[in-house]
């Protein structure tokens, strides 16, 4: 059976939904309860982990690690820190200092319901949350320090947070290569760490890793031109990941935009070559599924 | 020689001053340099780093894997990071929709110079630079991840971040239980981080990590103790660690409250009874600073 075989018989709609189900039974089982003092701050992590997210990086950590031949059980740790980690960053985002959003998948944001200070909490808490479970992961203490060197390096100041600052200082630039320099890193690091963090678990090899990075790295970029795609284009179906101020379309025009985030998906399809050829259904699923949100 | 000599020959200022000297070298080599991108937030990772601290968290962390025999490059990772946490959790405290606070240290807060935005996403890269600080430490992997679950566990919801939540809550609160609550996981957590984690750096055993966590625990809450009693009593050569509205002479007098940070003092020199006594004099002389900032 060849990969093109593969994809064709791949029901990526069953697959998500499946994934999706596993990481939130993971992770409502890994959270602290709400019951647990202080009982605010736990209902408030919990409402910002639950509020209807796709799910899509752990969804990739997971099957990055099946790419490599691993098992879900040596990346659901690191599924859930990718997960968690992407939450902090929206319930910051979004706070009145930052984007100002008083509404994230259709419900209040989490300091319109817990309060600005307690929002600054929640996402601090988190933060340190995902670096907690990482540290339970079952891999080799070998791979737990790699992951944890991962997931610190795309969270840092040259990672997630060095893409929001320059993003918010960015508003009404139309310079292409800081736009880029911001998708890379608001969006694309934690692709990147997403894809490798589960190959990490599969002990991948270096190679491995890097053709991982490579497909995480392009398909983040083509997710976020697409988002910034979408956002110009209001579809009540399709929630909006991250309420950008600096979107691709100050200086592409949209089928500028589409060809460049399809060559973005070309790209991570290319890095997967060099990986074995069983086990790549979901990557290639979704990749072709990030790209069709524009059709 | 016994540990009473130790102490009377030991020289806390010039120890005190080596140790800080140390850390803060080692933090300014390792933190991202302001001319690298985003350089505003470079910039203002060093303004909050590098604003005359007492640096008295990774200095216990040293002090500690001394204590078991350890060298200070076994532990300078851990102690850069628990600093490093720990000026993020000043940076947010300070926001405007928590304490407010426009200085400190008699130097402005960092949201007042890079502007609240700006302040929110200077903590979170902070925090994630702690995680990768440890990360990088030369112990074993085997340890790293035990350094990893220490300071996650500290920093998380049910150590500093759950402090501060419940501490924003309790204003004009009066129960001794609540308060002492705050304080043990507001300040003691992190205490009891530091210098558990200079124990795991020089490879302790389970029993001498339990008598390092009391002795730091035990400091960490005669430390916040004194602190409110300094809050009350102006002095302008001692700088507040924080800002806490919820204060023990809400609930105690001050002679009290001195009564009772000077048992926590005794409560950590009994923990350190069960330790190799040939190391001790520095954590002997700072308990002793400790309680002694009161008279």
């Amino acid at each position: 059976m060849n990969s093109a075989n593969d994809t064709e018989i791949f029901n990526l709609k069953i697959y998500l939904s499946k994934q999706k189900s596993h990481v939130e039974v993971a992770l409502n089982d890994a959270m602290p309860n709400e019951d647990t003092r202080p009982t605010e701050l736990h209902k408030a992590m919990r409402y910002a982990a639950f509020t209807g997210g796709k799910r899509i990086r752990p969804i990739l950590c997971l099957a990055a690690c099946k790419a490599i031949c691993g098992d879900n059980s040596s990346a659901i740790y690191s599924a859930m820190a990718i997960e968690t980690l992407h939450t902090y960053t929206l319930v910051h985002d979004d706070l009145p200092s930052m984007d100002d959003d008083i509404e994230r998948r259709g419900k209040p944001t989490v300091h319109v319901v817990y309060g600005e200070a307690n929002a600054v909490l929640t996402g601090d808490a988190l933060q340190a949350l995902a670096f907690e479970l990482i540290a339970k992961s079952t891999t080799s203490p070998e791979q737990t320090v790699m992951l944890i060197k991962e997931l610190a390096t795309a969270a840092g100041s040259c990672g997630v947070v060095g893409g929001q600052i320059e993003d918010l200082a960015a508003i009404g630039q139309t310079d292409k290569e800081l736009i880029h320099w911001i998708h890379l890193h608001k969006t694309a690091d934690l692709f990147y760490a997403a894809v490798r963090m589960g190959g990490i678990a599969a002990n991948a090899s270096t190679e491995e890793l890097a053709a991982l990075g490579k497909y995480g790295q392009s398909l983040g970029l083509a997710f976020q031109i697409i988002d910034d795609i979408l956002d110009e284009e209001p579809n009540e179906s399709t929630s909006t990941i991250q309420n950008s101020e600096t979107t691709c379309l100050a200086t592409h025009t949209p089928e500028e935009a589409k060809l460049l985030a399809s060559n973005y998906i070309s790209k991570a399809m290319t890095a997967l070559k060099v990986l074995p050829q069983n086990n790549l259904a979901p990557l290639k699923a979704i990749a072709e599924f990030v790209i069709e949100r524009t059709i």
